[in-house]
């Protein structure tokens, strides 16, 4: 009966691109990451997948154009939506996704993180 | 394709203990509210319950214990689990449940949100 602060988690990651698990609410994990740089495109036949900015800003582009978000802004992409986040600087996100959800999505590769350490 | 900026959400949002929904994933609302004093004991069956506070300060008393959310700290309430949110000033907060989740889960009576707008 404890609660997330979020600031104590972030800082406990120091890797980039990595997803940490937190909580979970039903069958979906909250996971935390710091990114930076650009990721891959890929999509989630399967789900979507919410985007929360807790500090810095990410850009989340699509093929039909980008969303940017900042401090305390949040985004969801529909399931099956090619999509690829972008941070030109250090960026803290939240992200809620199905349990087994993969970062990379149907695009795999060497930044797959198949099972995200929890926090 | 457009984010959702929770300060400018909240910025509509005047009264307290009644809900609107700004996003959803998958099958869940994301749900803002304003609230302040006590709201009814209550649990949710079926569900999961997610809590995030974005201002002020929020206390989630349950049977076997407490636990206060400053900004930035979450909590889940498990399925089951009889719960009363209590805000000695006015807090806002971000829910994540199921569509169609009652705020006052299996207590009903005249705070029941049965249709949460949109915003």
């Amino acid at each position: 009966m404890e609660a997330v602060n979020l600031a104590a988690k972030f800082s406990q990651i120091s890797e980039h691109w990595q997803p940490r698990i937190v909580a979970q609410i039903n069958d979906l994990h909250i996971k935390l990451a710091k990114v930076e740089g650009e990721f891959v495109w890929h999509s989630h036949a399967d789900t979507d997948e919410f985007f929360l900015v807790n500090r810095g800003e990410l850009t989340i582009e699509m093929r039909d154009g980008s969303v940017t978000l900042g401090h305390g802004e949040m985004f969801v992409v529909p399931r099956g939506i090619e999509h690829r986040p972008v941070a030109a600087t250090e960026c803290e996100i939240v992200m809620i996704e199905p349990v087994g959800t993969l970062n990379t999505g149907d695009a795999g590769g060497e930044r797959t993180v198949a099972d995200p350490e929890r926090l």
